[in-house]
């Protein structure tokens, strides 16, 4: 039997516009992958009489109900209450939540438990407690008349973190059928003429489901397989994933992995090599990006953020000619930059940005959306220049850092620097 | 007399996640702009009998609805049809439009319109036409029994030009009053100790109304007033702003400003200063947030991203001797990070930070959460010791790039570098 589901978020900040509702999309994904048909979102604001009558609409049109948010310690937390109210449950202190958030406290605020914190030690009696470990407010659910309810945090990564380690094995434990998926992530090709590429297989595809998501310059490709068993699902999945992987060729970059700065990173660590980066026009993204991960230290060694011009001869050590005769957003510079680097870090690889992400051009006349991505090899130095157009500031920089990670995946892959 | 909206999004995009709400976040801005209470958002797919559900549900507790999506050629277009049945109205062909539209393909798309973009030519009879200069589907407004009813786009550029060009008008129109809200953006204490300093006014205050958002370490104060005019409303709210910030002394940041990098990015420019970066545990992202700014070669130079302690002895000069006694966390490391930095740029100021990100300890058992912050400056050096316990890795690294551009903002305006 299908289930019905309605998202219901609870927070004046998102009527007020100051907040965007992802959570509402992240659980949509999430649970269309677990079978569970969303009809609704709603949002309400931090009020107990618009919540409950959020909550006895809810209920007459949706077996599944989700809440995000109203779970905190501050007087407008309201969720909690307000749900019991609506489905005639009582309210009771859980001893052991309380010590869990005291510990919290003196563990990583290092500082005494505020009293208003108690109220986030109560949950509805007779639930399945959602522990959070990456915050205080716990989460739960319980069933009642064949609505089950679900109380999930505000803030996204603690959502997140409770929707996947806590909510789906729950709802998923609702569903008779198991539905996988795997993302081809592919970089290089865009989303129209992939589509165009595989518009008569996805025409023809029931189960399994073919889906494109495309983020700015990668397009995630997701095949999805509905079956009575992970095994069964699996099997019918597998050849799909071959076949698409063998018609797109090198754009596809990895399975299932997050991003580009991922599969570097593997690679790197497999063959044993360490990188360095020199960053211009993107500011330190791309280390950002690599430094994120955990485990970051046994590939990556640092590098240098030249901004100013000057800070590409001192640090990294451009030629002063290179500099005046090509300008600093040049391929000549550009591959200066990425052997600076790989000298001054002693890493075995470099890679370099230089270009105008904008609003303006730069002092030379050298349009907006220009990029150059050098790489310093043992097998020597490659360019790849780029031309983003007149896009937005943030667009750019992203794009550029994709590049480079590109850039680097191909040749530790053995692939051409260059996208055919 | 005050309004209250509902805004209704239709599109099963939304329902699968595969988009995020942006046009409900957008239009609520406005609204609370204008004076209109947002009470709702509801979020339906492409199906006729759940739109007029949400229709007749938001008919009974809003006076303004606002449907975003469902006026494209396709068969799965259908708000129109379905808000002209559920509010008794018929649909009719515009000629005028149905020319705008034809011209349209012809200029734009370069084609014949196809015949099925018709549709988007017929609108509610004696409705307000909002023109689509940027698309082809119009959209309009109108009212029956006291209640509004405006329909725009789901492309948010063409519904964002619309809000702005025909149904912000066409709303001022009807209300009496406008909202003005201020920022007061605060660093250094958290929103519960600040609730409980400020429980006594807040729960006070109706109008103008008191409000705290916490971002990681940081909190946002939204002070909000209601009045018949701008001139009045900002009047209720100067002296609210000036109680709270002297109330809240230096952890006050700034008014209506974006983040912590903004201030010191109009600090360093007023004082024609620039500065640079030595980033160990933050990997480039105090980098990172100064070059997102336009302008960002002002006031910053660049700096190196020291990843490895071999990076921060040969890239920044930090003496062998202090690395091998002190540790590369520490804060003697920290001082000469930030002298290095400044030295190897040329800048006035430098900021650094070295620290434990985690997940694990580093090498020397220093553990996860310690960090130090340091800035060199013509003044002398400076550093701040953090420690921000066992958290996330990137809450580590949000938590240091935050402190490094306080400690800056400290410095740039005469405050002690440590919080009190």
């Amino acid at each position: 039997m299908s289930h019905t589901a309605e998202i219901i978020a609870v927070g004046t900040e998102l009527l007020l516009g100051n907040i965007v509702n992802t959570n509402a999309r992240d659980i949509s994904q999430a649970l269309s992958a677990v079978g569970v048909n969303v009809f609704w979102h709603t949002v309400v604001g931090d009020n107990p009489a618009r919540l409950k009558d959020a909550l006895d609409i809810a209920r007459r049109r949706a077996d599944i109900i989700i809440t995000t948010g109203g779970l905190g310690p501050t007087y407008d937390d309201l969720t909690k209450q307000t749900i019991c109210e609506a489905f005639g449950r009582k309210l009771v202190l859980h001893q052991d939540i309380l010590d869990n958030i005291r510990a919290y406290f003196e563990k990583n605020v290092h500082m005494a438990m505020p009293e208003n914190n108690v109220q986030q030690a109560e949950l509805p009696e007779d639930c399945t407690v959602f522990g959070n470990p990456v915050g205080t407010a716990p989460g739960c659910a319980f069933e009642t008349g064949g609505i089950h309810v679900l109380m999930l945090p505000g803030p996204p990564f603690e959502m997140l973190t409770m929707l996947r380690d806590h909510a789906l094995p729950y709802l998923r434990g609702l569903s008779s059928e198991v539905i996988v998926s795997h993302d081809i992530m592919t970089f290089g090709l865009g989303e129209s003429p992939m589509e165009e590429l595989l518009r008569e297989k996805m025409s023809h595809m029931e189960n399994p489901s073919l889906a494109t998501y495309a983020k700015p310059s990668e397009v995630r490709l997701r095949a999805t397989a509905k079956a009575a068993g992970r095994e069964e699902a699996e099997a019918m999945l597998a050849p799909v994933v071959e076949e698409i992987t063998a018609l797109l060729g090198d754009v596809v970059y990895g399975i299932d992995v997050p991003g580009l700065e991922n599969v570097c990173m593997d690679l790197l660590k497999k063959q044993g090599r360490t990188f360095a980066t020199a960053e211009s026009c993107t500011g330190g993204r791309i280390a950002e990006r690599i430094t994120a991960l955990p485990g970051a230290s046994a590939v990556y060694r640092g590098g240098a953020v030249s901004y100013w011009t000057s800070v590409k001869a001192r640090v990294l050590g451009v030629p002063q000619e290179i500099l005046d005769t090509c300008g600093a957003v040049s391929e000549e510079t550009a591959r200066a930059m990425a052997e600076g680097a790989r000298t001054i870090t002693g890493a075995e690889i470099a890679v370099s940005v230089t270009g105008v992400a904008g609003p303006d051009p730069d002092e030379r006349g050298v349009p907006v959306g220009i990029v150059y991505i050098g790489l310093a090899t043992p097998d020597g130095t490659f360019c790849r220049p780029c031309d983003f157009g007149k896009r937005r500031r943030d667009r750019i920089q992203d794009l550029a850092a994709n590049h480079a990670f590109d850039v680097l995946r191909r040749y530790l892959t053995g692939l051409p620097i260059q996208i055919r």
